[in-house]
């Protein structure tokens, strides 16, 4: 759109006015319009007139693992956007393994969905360019696209694991642990990357062996949580950095003689049943697949312009498991 | 088949035999039972053809709800199957509505997916006729096809909701409660037969006040479990009937000063670490995912012969909620 603008020498509103048929251009200017368009192989998405023509229309829906309790709100939210717009879904797991996401989002589109909503597993997304250009709308939800510009619906992963972290300082503790998913994960980073700002804005130290990145299988975190907490300077608390790593976690504590503090990324099912409860950082897990839905049909129906982040807020829910005192 | 076989004069056997062009069978029945295919316009399901050459397949996933935790293994086990079959996977919800379940049905056949591997919402599939026979493989999952032929993969609904309800009456209750789901679905009339046959084995009466069946929504349960727990003689077990019902009587259960047992049909995340733990039924959601979409490659892979109704064992799971004795 940028360049349309550049090279027919008017402003981003005109051409967004030419694009969708509004008035207030003169015959001249959308003439030069047209011909930038033209010239720069620009093609409007035409998916939206195969919804409006009553096909059945479809949209593809990539994540990590179906199993994952965290997608089931979220595959059901696009399935009902979908739903509402007549599309169907078809959806698919990547595994976490950016090869397996490709070979699947490249089926989609040779089944010629509409669109795609991807939560992606891998960090170079232009494979995808061919199929952007032929007009394959595309949303990332939950971690960015890499390498491409496309629109993403991401939640504050930064500013929660910081709010979590300084919930856990407030209640006293110095010593705190960070156990999360893969480093290569958008979402792993930036909850780090949150956990080391907290502690930097307290003027604590972290040290090395207090965080452990890496798969979330509960063997690993098993391990990791139990290396945490033994040595010299044990943690006194521990931030989980998403719903899979806190339920392992919390079976690792319940073995324990001392109280450890605990905060977790994300909400799960019977936290609040839990002794002690579990606090967390909740994010809304069918308002990232709402948002990244709609943006995703607002887009087949032709809407113009720059890709948007869209980033969600989170939300602490104190519970009980994150107000523990520090036990040394 | 059957009737291919009446009309050839030959027993089933020697049908599968020609269909298949496996040896042992005489040209002069050959020849009759060719006939008697294209009298009757049976046809052999071509699909599997499809998937030999190469194109990208699909094969439709019709289930309750995307976002309940029980579907999120069952839909992850269908996936890996299709995937290694070269299957996409379509899937959507019904939302528990026969009307939307015909819907999603019919989309996915307009969509030409191979094969369909649904959890019916409906008791009538005579919709499907012409779409089974024009050869979409479908087999049912979690319930039955109501009146029409079709493979079925269950769970032993009957009998392990027997031997939950039999496991509270071993220690010592003799007034259980049983909550379920919507009377018209299957899973919910089997488990409720179970109840009522192991009560009946015992020799005890069961109060009309003790059943009660209807939605999982939490509101209709909660109401549900504190009638039961209430008035002059209140049970002091109850059989939860699904993972839904199981997590809010765990909740109500949790407000109470009395102990009050509970066994729940299906295992679910956490049920172990809540105190009481909670004793369930367990099935394997899984496994009946993955036999259900094997039977439908097998299907689609040319396999005739009669209709299979596939039954598999649960297995109960003693983690205290069960154990404990009645308190009046």
């Amino acid at each position: 759109m940028k360049d349309v603008a550049a090279r027919a020498g008017v402003g981003l509103k005109t051409v967004s006015r030419v694009v969708n048929g509004e008035p207030g251009v003169t015959p001249d200017t959308e003439r030069r319009v047209q011909e930038a368009i033209e010239a720069l192989g620009f093609r409007r998405n035409d998916s939206a007139r195969v919804l409006r023509k009553g096909r059945t229309a479809s949209i593809g829906l990539v994540l990590e693992d179906l199993a994952d309790p965290f997608y089931g709100p979220l595959s059901r939210a696009v399935e009902e956007v979908a739903r509402a717009h007549g599309a169907l879904l078809i959806n698919g797991s990547s595994a976490e393994d950016p090869d397996r996401e490709q070979e699947l989002v490249l089926a989609l589109c040779a089944r010629r969905v509409d669109g795609l909503v991807v939560i992606p597993a891998g960090d170079d997304h232009r494979y995808l360019e061919p199929e952007l250009k032929a007009g394959v709308a595309t949303v990332f939800v939950d971690r960015p696209a890499g390498r491409i510009d496309a629109d993403v619906v991401l939640s504050d992963n930064f500013g929660g694991a910081r709010d979590g972290v300084a919930h856990l300082i407030a209640h006293g503790h110095r010593r705190i642990g960070f156990i999360g998913d893969k480093a290569r994960i958008h979402t792993a980073a930036e909850r780090l990357r949150g956990y080391r700002a907290a502690m930097t804005e307290a003027g604590l130290p972290v040290h090395d062996s207090w965080v452990a990145l890496g798969s979330t299988a509960p063997d690993r975190v098993r391990s990791a949580a139990e290396a945490l907490l033994s040595g010299p300077e044990p943690v006194t608390a521990i931030f989980a950095g998403n719903n899979r790593v806190t339920v392992t976690v919390v079976r690792v504590l319940a073995d324990l003689e001392r109280p450890v503090a605990l905060v977790g990324f994300d909400d799960f099912e019977l936290a609040d049943l839990l002794r002690p409860a579990v606090t967390v950082i909740a994010q809304d897990a069918a308002q990232l697949g709402r948002t990244a839905a709609e943006r995703l049909f607002h887009r087949l129906d032709g809407a113009p312009g720059m890709t948007q982040r869209i980033e969600l807020t989170t939300r602490l829910v104190p519970r009980g498991s994150g107000e523990l005192p520090p036990v040394n």
